[in-house]
């Protein structure tokens, strides 16, 4: 079984902000993650400035695309994005329009599963071309006291098992990454839990360190 | 019933694109929406731009909040939105987490239906503060050949007969408006089929005109 990388998702409200964080965390990771936040925030022109600085990481734009799937990929593939999500309620069309778009300039796309989405749509992805998934807690939702469990397990495992490289997100730490022992995730996607640390490249290191703990058994 | 407003949706790439149709038709309409595209591409500020020059517009920012409800809506709102959208699938503690930020600013949240969702989901939204929700046809389904019809009528009377106020978007033309006659639709949303033709201003009258016509009599 793949080692899964560690990513870290930069949600920050400026770019200078962001830098702080991959200055220290880029050469200690896989890939890194212009957030929602800091997209919305700063524009495309940050996916630009993280894919120029770290020519050796996968850079993600977390765009979670809900329509105008072509456009909105040709513009984070072409800004140097190697991955970008789309979310699991989008059209079909807009996820097929998007995968089109991001291929042609060697990029690839990551259907983001948030609220009501069924094992039957996810089979539909696939026809697609969907090859990643990412199961996703909400920030909010964990704040309210949800936390992982079995459950998520159970769907992480069978969407694995559909044949989708699974990342997983949401108020992951270092003790939660032995939970998913045993399943392939592709990804391990943090955002404070990693940047916040006094010592994020030392945290990462650890971090890196319980994943080749639990999947090179 | 109070006349339906008229929005033009700016998916620009750039703010200078958005503004080329902003001075044309700013003084013809009501709201100027700053897209989800503009948002991505050029960051915040273009919120901010457009506040401030359109001191007598609402501007809505259609940031399709999932996740970070509170972060982004105040982002928004900070920034000079009146409206900001937080898509239906987001976990309620993010809707409601935006409504508490977004009100704080003197502002307020739509929710934009997207994807699967309930009557029974919709009537918790309420309970959370949320009065306003976007009916909204995806660009890429309509392109795929969808169009507005009698079931679509259907869920947007619905809707506000369970008191929300309603606008809708995807696709429309001047010709579909009179078939929302008879339902007090808050806005009407397009983008193209206003910013395109020859003489936008000239075209937002004429969409003004008959709005006018269908709700007036």
């Amino acid at each position: 079984m793949a080692l899964p990388l560690l990513q870290v998702a930069l949600d920050n409200f400026s770019l200078s902000d962001a830098l702080e964080s991959t200055r220290l965390l880029a050469p200690e990771l896989d890939v890194i993650e212009a957030g929602t936040l800091l997209c919305l925030a700063t524009g495309a022109e940050s996916i630009k400035a993280l894919r120029t600085l770290y020519p050796d990481n996968k850079i993600v734009a977390d765009l979670k695309i809900v329509d105008a799937g072509g456009e909105l990929a040709n513009m984070a593939c072409t800004n140097g994005a190697d991955w970008v999500t789309v979310m699991c309620n989008a059209a079909n069309a807009t996820k097929a329009k998007a995968v089109e778009a991001a291929e042609k300039l060697g990029g690839e796309m990551q259907v983001e599963l948030f609220g009501n989405w069924t094992f039957e749509e996810a089979e539909e992805w696939k026809k697609i071309g969907l090859k990643q998934v990412i199961y996703h807690q909400s920030r909010d939702a964990l704040n309210a006291g949800g936390s992982w469990g079995e459950e998520n397990m159970k769907v992480v495992k069978r969407l694995a098992e559909m044949g989708f490289e699974v990342s997983v997100t949401g108020g992951l730490t270092i003790d939660v990454l032995k939970l998913f022992k045993g399943i392939p995730v592709k990804c391990f996607i943090a955002g404070r839990n990693l940047r916040n640390p006094a010592d994020p490249a030392a945290e990462a290191r650890a971090w890196k360190a319980e994943i080749k703990k639990y999947w090179s058994e």
